[in-house]
């Protein structure tokens, strides 16, 4: 079959003719892929920011967002049969660390990360566990939603974990109106009755994310923090969730929260610098939120089914691999980039 | 009657006598002080760090940490009658804003603080609130628990609030156990059955800590974080309590934390500075701690009445307040500098 | 000023003249009715099904469901202030028991309840506290919002309580979709992202809950279990609230809850009757409801503000009174009958 | 092997020479068994009552509490390995159904529940599922915990769930200080900081829950009602764990519930039948219980591994089965009765 690997670092990819992955193992489960999302992570594993990290050999297949339909199962499998249309959990889990028991899977001892340390879904087929596909309504189409196994899925997460504390008297700001924000907002319209803020320097962003559920669009050119303690009768929001996390939003965020308040880091890049006097006198929580869980991507597609999630696609032919790679690099891509084999 | 003023900042303290206050508004309670806790904060006043943020007017009476007798109640006050052994809590609230109507009165919008920004305990009498006052038990001395007050009622808001998800399979790290880890590790004991981990540059307080339930020692002289990894077999510890917030503790009790994991920041000194990406692949909370609430204070004297949070107290008559004063700043007192009028 | 007042129990309610209440108490609030909800427990009242557990002194003014202008306040009320738009939370609580500083004030040790044990709104003025006045958004009127105070309120409470479970693959049953069942169903529409079902026995009923947010309506002749078992799946649902409570729906509610589901009671009549052991095999929870709490009403009032909860209407003169307490009882009131002075 | 069978309803129980299970599934695991509890469903078993429910096809070994050493692992197994000593959860999960991945495995869709619908413990070897066993401490016997495994796990269950509630200010009542509830009393004296009070209706059980950590024994003989009220100040217990079921207790453990608490069921026998205008007046929970998940039965462990919960055994050879079910017939055994192979 045909898959793009990456065969050095600092090189473009390449397409190469690969043995079709077999589902050897008791739990393994071959997908015949139907949309692969294109990721800035991916940009970043070209420029050998996860190298060392990863520790993966090469060449190897890249591409960690993928929905398609199962093509083979192993013996063990009850789950899901030939044809079902699903989409990949990012992660390979064990199902018997303590982690993988509570359900909170992310943190398994012992995960692979098909894409980043195995083969991934740049190819026709991605060879992954009954653990990790969710089966998808009939409405959805793999290459519509792969972009949501990834990056849509540590937005749901967040805003998930978020909206838990959220009443009709609260506000919710939201930072970065981009792919992640884009998704964030729509799934804190759907589970959570706050008020939501959201904050971006592109008015256009904010203009999108008032026509999704927002009710406050800010634009973020130096007076953000002061317009959302306007907003929130200078008390600032009970939940802050921070899709950018670099050029001073941590600050920001931070500023922006209520005393007892939640802020969330989701996006990264700058150090969360904080004086331990101010956590303590205002008692604010600073939370970490990685991607989320098996069940959480269950939940985001139960969202997806009923159309109160849904994100643009741009896509290209497999082949088109290296259009769609640059496409990112250089901007033009609206929404999310998906190979189609 | 007699009370210890503060005169003017970076100088001694001076007693004065002044009128006992009496019981003018409906909600008003005055207690007749059986103990005055002498607490680093007092050092800190005299100083001037306090001068700016309290705004208070010189001279007034200083002391925050108060336990006595019910002297006179307000018209309208049906929780005490004259007589009532009382501990009371630090803020004076106002019992109709939305913090006070959940039961979070620590972040009242109106709130006054007796000893910092109005007339403290250092005194005879002191004016305060029927929504400050909790009636102890009678086998409870005021003099004795009067240091439960701020400093206990503090460590048991952190303790109570982090033990929350604590499981028997978990692990706590209580970083310092000084004044508020003493209490910590005791009120952590009464409520989770977690294993309880205790760090200290002291050889004797971790000795102390170990007759009082800590389940390990760690002797911060180095090597602390590599030993709380090894305790929990290269994991870290689900729960992490930094009652020092200085002199880099910090980043190593994020070190010590557990993916998934919090860390409660209870003392402070120090910028808590982190990368984002560290608390994001990790998925690590960092927890603000403030004093505790009133039902807090209710909760640890359930704790206290049976014996299960006990408190090292050193007394001094309230005319030796210099010398109280004197012992605490030279490191002289053993547990609390008590002033009994 | 006028009062309708209860003057014996089996006789109509009569126009009486009586004093204005004033503000004599520190945290008394006079509040002018703008609108007093005609309720079906005002109907029981006069059947005498609340004599003794009332103990009230005939004659007194009924009315436990009021809004208005803030009249006159006491010395020490500073949360509202004269002219303030406010509805009244149906208690008069101490602010002071453990209830109260929980913000669980419903279970007030000591709690009072105008117009059931002391003088209610079927007036021109009504007697209540700073601590049950909820200022409400300019945008709603005393008179349209007054029923919210006590039935809708008893609405959000469940429904907030029983939404805090739900998840996107999550059911809600709704049975009963009458005047409380109206609002449950759009606040649980605000508040969660669970399917929500609606069981009634009226297609009339069903066809308006369809109309604000219900995903599914069953009618209630006989095969209601089995439909809802269907649509769930043959699991039931993860949620069922009783609005109803008598005649049949409980054993039917628990026959339409999933296993480690809630079913809630909020309307009553019957016994629920089950055995031990279908409880543990299904390790099923029954959950009370009472009225909600002074939270509760300043979160509903937010969701009213916003358009989110709305409710059918249909006003009387004060002095029409018997006419709306007739309408009412002959079941010609569509939505809820309203006094307005 | 030999192994104990059912051979017939209302017949006394055989041994057999049967085959050695073998390891042919991915993740089947076979225990060489250390100790099987006997217990009273076994007995239950025999009479027929599970004949229908269970559907097992006869003859077949009983015998669901099992403990001992894994003497062969599936090709996928990978949390234990041959010579592990394991205390073997009573279900066989699927892992891959939606309560299985949320930690709730007690729950999950196809579970086998060994020695009650397919071969058990009374023998010298078991087949279960990687999913099914915990590694015990090697502090730990296996013929010494064995009862942990189905009875502990529900005492445990019915007490940490109750637990996650209770305060220091809070009083749990524990009715039934036999098997399960001395287990209960354990861990919830290991877990919870509240007030314990035990009812029974023997001296003796209440001077052994007394010399294990509950704070007031209460006699069952007609005023325990009465009696649990004085000890909470006629409000009555936030928790109520029933681990009787039978007999009157379910209206009395209702009534010994205070507002807004919670009355756990977990023994079995009448109905709970209650009005529903009690349960929404009063605000209270019933909650049912299951047997313990397998992190319940993690937890349970470790709280096994510091001798935190201890239970006396009485053992039998396995040659000896029929003594062993005699005794526990007429009340001979004290403790639990274990067969050791």
């Amino acid at each position: 079959m045909r898959a793009v690997q990456v065969v050095g670092y600092h090189q473009d990819l390449q397409m190469h003719e690969v043995d079709v992955p077999e589902a050897t193992g008791p739990f393994d489960v071959i997908v015949r892929i139907g949309g692969a999302g294109v990721c800035r992570t991916d940009l970043h594993i070209l420029e050998g920011q996860w190298e060392e990290k990863s520790g993966v050999t090469l060449p190897y297949t890249i591409g960690h967002e993928n929905a398609g339909w199962v093509h083979a199962v192993g013996s063990a499998v009850t789950n899901v049969r030939e044809g079902d249309k699903v989409i990949v959990h990012p992660l390979i889990t064990c199902g018997l660390c303590r982690a993988c028991r509570t359900g909170d899977d992310v943190h398994c001892e012992t995960s692979q990360f098909p894409g980043i340390n195995t083969a991934g879904g740049y190819a026709e087929y991605l060879k992954t566990s009954a653990r990790s596909v969710v089966p998808i309504d009939d409405s959805l189409e793999p290459a519509d939603v792969a972009a949501l196994a990834d990056a849509g899925l540590t937005a749901y997460h967040a805003a998930a974990k978020a909206a838990r504390r959220l009443t009709p008297r609260d506000t919710c700001v939201v930072i970065g109106a981009g792919g992640l924000g884009h998704i964030g907002i729509q799934v804190m319209k759907a589970l959570s009755p706050a008020q939501l803020v959201v904050v971006d320097r592109n008015p256009e962003a904010l203009k999108l994310a008032l026509s999704i559920g927002a009710d406050h669009g800010v634009v973020a050119e130096g007076k953000q923090v002061e317009e959302v303690l306007e907003i929130t009768h200078g008390l600032g929001a009970e939940v802050v969730i921070d899709f950018v996390g670099e050029g001073g939003s941590t600050a920001e965020g931070l500023a922006m929260t209520r005393q007892a308040g939640d802020y969330h880091v989701v996006g990264y890049g700058e150090n969360v610098d904080v004086p331990t006097i101010d956590l303590i006198s205002a008692e604010k929580n600073i939370i970490g939120n990685l991607v989320g869980s098996y069940n959480d991507l269950c939940d985001l597609m139960a969202l997806a089914a009923r159309g109160a999630v849904t994100l643009h696609t741009q896509k290209y032919a497999l082949d088109d691999f290296q259009t769609a790679i640059s496409d990112l690099d250089a901007g033009r891509v609206r929404g999310r980039a998906i190979l189609t084999p």
